[in-house]
């Protein structure tokens, strides 16, 4: 076994279908009983990307949180930021030292809004040397598809990064690296803001052009929000950072953005979650950054437009009068 | 009279709403008798957003193109830019001296492809500080419905900027000035090319992952064109450089986007131009650009791309398989 994969979402699956297919083995934690018998039995995951037939040679699933774990040296974590704490809280901290942690968690985690990384480092005391992040756009369905797309592999661990780039490698994935890892973790976590706003914009009958100002004042506030953290971001304007904003703010099929949507056309914030029975990572991502902004004493009329809708409970159609003035 | 607007397009009809709106008189050249017949009578163009009724008590239509210039001091051309300089040839030159001179003409001009301020300067001796340009996402059926949307009048000249805002500003349409006018124009035209690319890419089958990465990459490029004509874009990520650039890269009814559509899927430039029996902005514009950029010196995979295929008959499928590499 090469690599552990933790989490059973239809990402975490598109992701196992390119190392298998690259013929990395994969030692992959899945939460239920049946989808994990599935996928040993026939390669199939039943919940998530069900037109894909993974090549079972090369995985083994199991319901062993520990048990996967210990079996390689690579640790991906590929869960929603909510539920990452509680999948950390049953890892014990012994039993992931001296190893790489790959993140691919678009969200901001814990009580104090940490970056993904910064919660392992607190955590398990793994320096962010130790670890990589995996950004870009990513439907999943289109990947599982291999429709030609593009990863960023990013990590300040150059071995690491060189480790990991031909996991990942197809005809259709395009892998670059970059050191920038916090820069884009917090572009891939913004970026969901950014897509619930958009479906917000859409449920208030806004049309395209307004939606193509909005974005390209979100834009702006990622890329004062990328120079206020210092990251090391020489160039936005590729996959891993707009990449990735683009396809969330422009997709129909986004959970952000049916989230969004009917919190624009009037449900309140619990009667959206009753109504989509799953949480939308924009939420939360919104919290986090709009605290993050508030500490760095940064003004983000976005960002502050959704954070008063989304905990506030103000309007969103006077909100979004608001922010029209607040755009150019 | 107190501007006059030259061209009868969906673009023309909407810009002659917002200033009969703001009571605003208008003296209005189009070619066609029938249409400024039916225009004059009832206020409705039949050629374009036909759902809109005109005030005729602010506005005279005309097919006497020296007439209407001569009416106004307030010049504003709104034709596609394959047609100016058939139209400039029309206007004789001490007619239009000593006005002012506003174009939205998304293309670049004449055999040199001049920036239309340029080719103005030229063939009609009206300095750039007598010129200004409207830019912005323009879904001419959006505006004309009222949605909300943007608009940047870009101009070295203070006074003009000053005069002309008030015409333009409405509850759905904020207006913003500038003094980048050139940087505008370039991005204009630039995203003419972009929104052909990408109805290229969807006519080949690409999806949602690889258009944003196209995108973002085509921000890259547009960067480094306005660098290299060393303009004044302090900030592009707004409304009049992407905004433009995305509601066209991202929009499905535009002419641009159904002719890169058909050359994706095969069809002959030739033989796309026949189907749709008028000229997509972006087949000249990718030209402009490609000429542009060859002489500054830039290196542009995506113009580049687009230039040999509609200009060079290479496959569109093998020179994307070119692109894929040359993006990040």
């Amino acid at each position: 076994m090469e690599i552990s994969v933790i989490g059973g979402g239809s990402w975490a699956t598109a992701l196992v279908k390119i190392l298998t297919e690259n013929k990395v083995n994969v030692s992959w934690y899945l939460r239920r009983k049946e989808q994990v018998n599935m996928i040993n039995a026939d390669g199939v995951n039943p919940d998530y990307l069900t037109f894909v037939r993974l090549n079972t040679a090369y995985l083994k699933a199991s319901t062993d949180l520990a048990e996967v774990i210990q079996q390689t040296n690579k640790i991906l974590f590929v869960v929603p930021s909510a539920h990452f704490p509680s999948v950390c809280s049953q890892i014990d901290s012994d039993l992931i030292q001296d190893k790489s942690v790959i993140t691919s968690i678009k969200g901001t985690v814990g009580p104090d809004n940490d970056l993904p990384s910064a919660y392992i480092a607190n955590r398990f005391k793994i320096s962010e040397n130790k670890q990589a992040i995996l950004a870009g756009p990513c439907h999943a369905e289109e990947i599982a598809m291999g429709k030609k797309t593009y990863m960023t592999i990013g990590s300040p661990n150059e071995v690491l990064l060189r480790n990991l780039k031909p996991y990942f490698e197809r005809f259709y994935l395009q892998v670059n690296v970059s050191d920038d890892s916090v820069g884009m973790e917090y572009a891939a976590i913004f970026k969901n803001v950014i897509g619930l706003v958009c479906g917000i914009a859409k449920g208030l009958n806004y049309g395209d052009n307004f939606i193509a100002v909005l974005v390209s004042n979100a834009i702006y506030e990622l890329e004062q929000l990328l120079k206020s953290v210092h990251v090391n971001a020489k160039r936005i304007a590729c996959s891993g950072y707009l990449g990735d904003l683009l396809v969330t703010g422009y997709s129909s099929h986004s959970r952000n953005r049916t989230f969004g949507e009917l919190i624009g056309r009037g449900y309140s914030v619990e009667q959206t979650q009753r109504l989509m029975s799953m949480v939308a990572e924009g939420y939360g991502a919104t919290k986090g950054i709009y605290q993050t902004a508030k500490e760095l004493g940064l003004n983000l009329p976005i960002v502050n437009t959704a954070y008063r809708i989304l905990y506030r409970h103000m309007s969103a159609a006077a909100e979004f009068k608001l922010l029209e003035r607040n755009m150019i």
